[in-house]
């Protein structure tokens, strides 16, 4: 890969932004929604996911990789890198995107979002 | 496995034991060590452990499995299942226990440990 973060501090920037943002969206919709268990945790670049019955999620920032780590109750482990050109957190296993993988599972749970809803490219640079 | 815990509240009972025993014994150890970027937290079931350049250890309860799960910078992603005859967590593909493996892979960081010290069989059940 020849797009990847070159320096540690742009990396904690941009994956910051990228965890506040799903923080922000995912409050608004644990809000809107009535889900027993539901519960949200953010510090200092871990965000838990707790959704009851379905389970619970975690991302966390992991600086020596420059990756940010996801586990999903539903589908497991992955590791995150981040592509300065694409702009976006891929798994390069098959190339999906954090955010895809988001939305898709928490989709059944918490009805239609978008976890990234909100953020600018100019955020991610 | 017939030795399976059956209960989701033993579940939690014996899972929040473990937590907070790992929980106690790193505060001791991170008191000790003098590790730049050592930081500990732990809030309801999600225990983060932040060793600064060696990464960030998950521990978290994922109780729809009755599992805690393990994230390690060091050798990735664990789910550990709970044996009610040997009172340990165990990863079934290889057979070790989750304080065999931390106690292994923070000895290089934190010096000689015993994660679960402390921690007494009637705790367990």
């Amino acid at each position: 890969m020849d797009s990847i973060i070159a320096l540690p501090h742009t990396y904690h920037r941009i994956a910051d932004v990228t965890l506040d943002q799903i923080m922000d969206n995912l409050e608004v919709i644990g809000d809107e929604t009535d889900l027993a268990g539901f519960d949200l945790e953010y510090s200092q670049g871990v965000l838990t996911l707790r959704l009851g019955e379905h389970g619970t999620y975690v991302l966390n920032k992991q600086p020596p990789n420059k990756q940010i780590w996801l586990s999903s109750p539903k589908s497991g482990p992955k590791r995150y890198d981040y592509d300065i050109k694409e702009h976006k957190w891929f798994y390069h296993r098959d190339n999906h995107t954090m955010d895809e993988l988001l939305n898709e599972e928490l989709k059944d749970i918490l009805g239609d979002l978008d976890v990234l809803a909100g953020l600018a490219t100019e955020d991610l640079e």
